[in-house]
């Protein structure tokens, strides 16, 4: 199904909607931020299909939001999905949204910085990770 | 059709993405913000589809996003879509939306304060009427 699309809409905020296109992508932005590159790491993240995965991926690739990473590894190659400068512009929605939802729905609480302590952690868990391996 | 819910997610941005529900839900929000109240008046402004526009406002008012009102008019009942104070503490996202959008869509520019631009002068347009009419 192909929504009504808002590109050509006078109003920026529907522009912004329009280049995003679906919950889904939000969440993809969002494990972005937290370190998130590779394809089996949303699929598990997310819980969310295969094929609506690649799709989505897909689409944020080419609005620019993502950028595709073709990597040597182990011999073979490996993809990995990276924030551009127009995808990290985006963290200010994030955190908006993400403040709403913890003020206005019922569950879990995160801190307001919490896209950047989620980073953080990461980067201390594989600082630990590669420490335990040496 | 009925997406994956967000609504039991951890993660206060998924639930927020649940809460509103769709792209179309976040500009009749906009629309709120910029004085629109009426059913004919968001068809019109946003050229939705009535059947549609109809059941997206049913679930912004049992998100709590939004109030409904019944005011007599003329002898009859007239409806009215107010914003609750969980609806107006979406401003930031529209704010962060409209800014990205801003930078980043082709498209007509909205000063960073539209929101608020754009209710006083619709606020100046009914004070011109309503003196235009006395």
């Amino acid at each position: 199904m192909r929504r009504t699309s808002f590109a050509h809409m006078p109003c920026p905020i529907a522009r912004a909607l329009d280049a995003v296109g679906e919950w889904w992508s939000l969440l993809i932005i969002r494990e972005c931020f937290r370190g998130v590159r590779r394809f089996d790491d949303f699929h598990s993240g997310l819980g969310i299909a295969r094929n609506i995965l690649a799709s989505r991926l897909k689409a944020l690739v080419a609005a620019g939001i993502l950028e595709k990473r073709s990597l040597p590894e182990e011999g073979r190659r490996r993809n990995e999905y990276c924030l551009t400068p127009k995808g990290e512009a985006m963290k200010p929605i994030l955190l908006a949204l993400g403040d709403w939802g913890n003020r206005y729905t019922d569950g879990q609480y995160m801190p307001p910085d919490g896209l950047s302590e989620h980073e953080r952690n990461l980067a201390a868990q594989k600082l630990d990770q590669a420490e335990a391996r040496s």
